[in-house]
C-alpha cells in the first residue's frame, strides 16, 4: 500500500466532509488536510474539532497543490465546483464526491477533470444521518456502512484503488457499480422514502390545520417519518433535480401501491390485507 | 383514591395486556390479576414474568368476579369478546380496551356492556413498539406517554375515574377524545403512516425482482420504513377493517401530496422543492 498523501481538500466540511476529514487526519492517510466551505463558521468548527488542519473560502488557495480532493457539497454544486478546481489542481491529482446521486453526473464530472489531466472516481457513502452538520461528523460514522463507488471504464485502476483505500481506512464496505444502477437502485431503498415521507409530513401539516390537537397524538410510525423528512432540503432538491426520471418512476409504483392497498380496504379484504402486511413484514428481517 | 381492585382480567397477555399487568401487579392496584389469551405459551410467558398471577384459555373463567376487564386482544377481537363476557362477569363491572380503533366500535361495545348491567369506558395508549408479544411487556411501556380515553355521554364518572386511574399509575398522561375524532385523527398520525410504510416495501419488494443487489443498499431512510412494516399484521388488518374510511380519506390525501411532488420534480421546480422539504423539516421539532 503506498503512503499517505501530501494534501487533500475537502470542500463542504459537514457531517460528511467533515467526517472524511477526521477518518484523514486519525488514519495518518494526508499530511495535509484543508477544508473549503461557503460558511466560516463550518470552517471554523471542523478546524477546532480536528476535521481539517485549516480551512478557507478561496477556492484555488484550498486545492492548490491538492493530491486528492473529496467533493462533499450538495450535489448540484458538484458541476460548477469542479469546472473551477481544474484549473488550479497538479495533474494527475484526483477528484472524488461523497454525493448521493451518480448517474449521469458521473460522466460529466469525469468530462470535466479529463479534460485537464485530471483523474474522477465517483463514490457514495450510504451513511447519511439526519442531524447535517460538521457538529455530527465523526470518525466512525463509515464503520461498518457500505460505500458505493461508480468507476467509468475511462477511470484509471491506481485512481479507483485510492478511492476504495480512502472508504476502507474509513470502516466502510467498498462495493462497485455502474453509475446509472446506482441511481435506479437508489431510487427505490433512498429516494423514494424521503419522498414518501416528505409528503406525509405535508399531508399531516394540511390535516393539522383542521385538527389543532392532531400532532399531540403522534407516536413511532409518524416520529419515524418525522425524522427522515427532518434531512436536509438543499441535498433533498439536489438529488430531486438530479435523479428526477427515476424517482418519478419509483413514486409512481409507490402509487400503485397505495391504490391497491386503498381498494382492499374498500373492498374489506381482510385475508388479503393479512397477506400484504405480513408479506412487508419480512423485509425487515431480510436486511437485517 | 379508592383501593385495590379485588380482581382484574386481562384479554390478551401481548405487549400491552402484559404490560397493562405489570402495571397492575407492581403498583398494587388489583389484588388477583388473571390473564387470558388464546395461546398457552403467552399465558406461560406471562406468569412466568409476573405479568398475570394465573392465566387460562376458558374465558368465563377469566373473567368470574372481575370488577375490571382489560381487552388487548386484536381489536377486531373486541366484539365478539365482549358478547361472550357479559354474561359472566358481575353487574357494575367496568369493561375497557386498549385498542387501536375507537370510532363507532366503542357505541357498540358499550351498547352490548350496558345491556347487561356493566359499565364500557374505551381507551388507546399511544405506546405501541415494532416487537410484538407478552417478551417485550413492561410497567414502564406507558411511562410519558399519551392514553387516550374516549367516554361517551352514556359513560358513568366513576367507571371514567377508573380507567383514567389505572392509566395514570401507570405512568401515562391522559387525554379525553370523542370517539370518532380520535379515529379521524389517529388515521392521520398513526394510521396513515403504517399503510405509507407497508407500501413502500412492497413497493421496493417488487423492485427488487428486477435488481437482486436492491437490498444491499439500504440506509437510513429505508430501515424506518421496514421498522414501521414490521408491526402486527393481524392488528393493522382490525385497525383497516374498522377505520377503513378515515384510513382511505387520509391515503387520499397523502396521494395528492404525493402527485404534487411529482408535478415538482417534472418541472425541476428546485425553489418549489426547497419551501417544501424546509416546511415539512420543521414538523420534528414541533412534535418534540
Amino acid at each position: 500500500m503506498s503512503g499517505p498523501l501530501n494534501k487533500v481538500a475537502i470542500l463542504g466540511v459537514g457531517l460528511i466532509g467533515g467526517s472524511v476529514g477526521l477518518v484523514c487526519r486519525e488514519r495518518g492517510l494526508a499530511k495535509e488536510v484543508v477544508g473549503w466551505d461557503r460558511s466560516e463558521a463550518s470552517l471554523k468548527t471542523a478546524s477546532q474539532a480536528g476535521a481539517i488542519q485549516w480551512g478557507t473560502r478561496n477556492l484555488p488557495e484550498a486545492v492548490r497543490g491538492a493530491e486528492l480532493v473529496m467533493l462533499a457539497t450538495p450535489v448540484g454544486s458538484f458541476e460548477g465546483i469542479a469546472r473551477n478546481l481544474v484549473t488550479h489542481l497538479p495533474a494527475g491529482a484526483i477528484v472524488t464526491d461523497a454525493g448521493s446521486v451518480k448517474g449521469a453526473l458521473v460522466g460529466r464530472l469525469e468530462r470535466i477533470c479529463l479534460s485537464r489531466g485530471m483523474r474522477f472516481v465517483g463514490g457514495h457513502p450510504i451513511a447519511g444521518r439526519e442531524t447535517s452538520g460538521v457538529e455530527a461528523a465523526s470518525a466512525s460514522l463509515f464503520q461498518g456502512a457500505l460505500c458505493v463507488v461508480t468507476p467509468t471504464r475511462r477511470a484509471e485502476e491506481s485512481a479507483i484503488v485510492r478511492v476504495r483505500r480512502l472508504w476502507e481506512a474509513a470502516g466502510a464496505e467498498v462495493v462497485f457499480m455502474d453509475p446509472l444502477l446506482h441511481d435506479r437502485l437508489l431510487a427505490v431503498v433512498s429516494h423514494l422514502p424521503h419522498m414518501a415521507a416528505y409528503s406525509l409530513v405535508a399531508a399531516a401539516q394540511d390535516a393539522r390545520k383542521r385538527h389543532r390537537r392532531l400532532f399531540t397524538l403522534t407516536g413511532g410510525g409518524f416520529r419515524d417519518f418525522t425524522r427522515v423528512a427532518a434531512s436536509s432540503p438543499e441535498m433533498w432538491r439536489d438529488i430531486c433535480l438530479l435523479n428526477g426520471k427515476n424517482i418519478i418512476g419509483a413514486i409512481s409504483a409507490y402509487e400503485r401501491r397505495l391504490a391497491r392497498l386503498k381498494r382492499m380496504i374498500v373492498r374489506e379484504d381482510g385475508r388479503g390485507l393479512l397477506l400484504e402486511f405480513a408479506r412487508a413484514r419480512s423485509v425487515k428481517d431480510a436486511i437485517g
